[in-house]
């Protein structure tokens, strides 16, 4: 039985999971579900997930949810190339990044995209929702600095092959950096841009994960309309 | 070289790593950490870990910190007995079940506890403190109730045997009973106690987590004072 895969555009997890099943090179049947439309919460879908969320995967009997989760799984099930490190060391270090993100950026970036594509409609609450976004991009620079020096030093951020540290953080710059460059974005102070210029590192990486066989797959499909 | 461990008493992220570790049955040096004089924000600790929290682990040259990420290297070096299960089918089950527990219920806990040791005193802002307190006890509560529906099924949370999902769980756990125990706490409506009244298989599942060998060295030294 095929691997099956059920995702939503622009979802960074889902994305996550679309990289590490190109990376892998396994075949799998993919179901793009429109999240507008709520195909993720249908009665099917609530009989995979009862969350209602994406992405699921199902891999003949075996379900799972939550993208680190469904990395976790692939890796175990078909190790090579490996997701997690190929020693202890690696193991430990590559789960560090995923914590690390997850822990201090990753909201930074959903309240900076949010307060991009949902503006508060009275100002005066719009100026401390804009605060709060100089806040997180503040935090946000942070840790992208930190990020370019190590990606100064080496490709991969860790043990110089691409793993699930990079798969897992990926999607969410990219979403980052799409919503700066609307138009809606113009009143948000972003001493990210041009990223080219102020963390060629990370530029570099970004373009290194897009040089990946398979990745125009993984691609969201509606950013291209 | 030992392995050396970093901890506060108190922190439910250490508490995890030491479970883990008692759990591998591994011998380790205990380095415990004064958190209330910054210890874990010395100069020393710092050059272990630059964003100054607990827990670290050092084994020889090794150093990791974020304790899921310990937790899986300790698993990938020192792999018996599993704590990321003992097929990929495990794996992605242990990895959802922690998943599930940082995304839905571990925000809800921190807030509820920060809502009793910490007490707006400005009386407006207690009420609305109180009315977001509660929002939180729901969302637990409706997670309670799924898990003491699986706990009653079977002892563990994922395959039969104790794995890294009750041992990242737990602490959080004992953590929110803790506070709830407290006279600040009575203002706080709490439908999750008495425990053992309205969720007795999570009840058993703290007794099974409390009777394994070595938990005692475990327990948060300033909790017996």
């Amino acid at each position: 039985m095929a691997i099956e895969v059920y995702w939503g555009s622009g979802s960074p997890f889902s994305w996550r999971v679309l990289l590490a099943l190109e990376f892998k090179r396994l075949k799998y049947l993919s179901h793009e579900l429109d999240l507008s439309k709520q195909e993720h919460k249908s009665p099917d879908m609530l009989k995979l997930n009862p969350r209602g969320r994406v992405p699921v995967l199902k891999d003949g009997e075996f379900i799972c949810y939550e993208s680190l989760a469904i990395l976790t799984y692939l890796d175990r099930k078909y190790p090579k190339p490996a997701l997690f490190g190929r020693t202890a060391d690696e193991a430990g270090t590559v789960m560090r990044f995923i914590c690390e993100y997850q822990v201090y950026i990753e909201e930074h970036i959903t309240k900076i995209i949010t307060g991009i594509y949902f503006q508060n409609q009275n100002s005066e609450k719009r100026l401390e929702e804009l605060e709060e976004i100089n806040r997180s991009m503040d935090a946000v620079v942070t840790e992208a600095r930190n990020l370019d020096q190590r990606l100064a030093r080496q490709p991969w951020l860790v043990g110089g092959v691409c793993s699930a540290a990079d798969l897992m953080i990926f999607p969410g710059i990219k979403l980052l950096l799409r919503a700066l460059a609307r138009r809606e974005a113009e009143e948000i102070r972003s001493p990210l841009l041009p990223l080219e210029e102020n963390f060629p590192a990370i530029a570099a990486w970004l373009r290194r994960v897009e040089a990946m066989p398979g990745y125009e797959h993984t691609y969201p499909p509606h950013w291209r309309e």
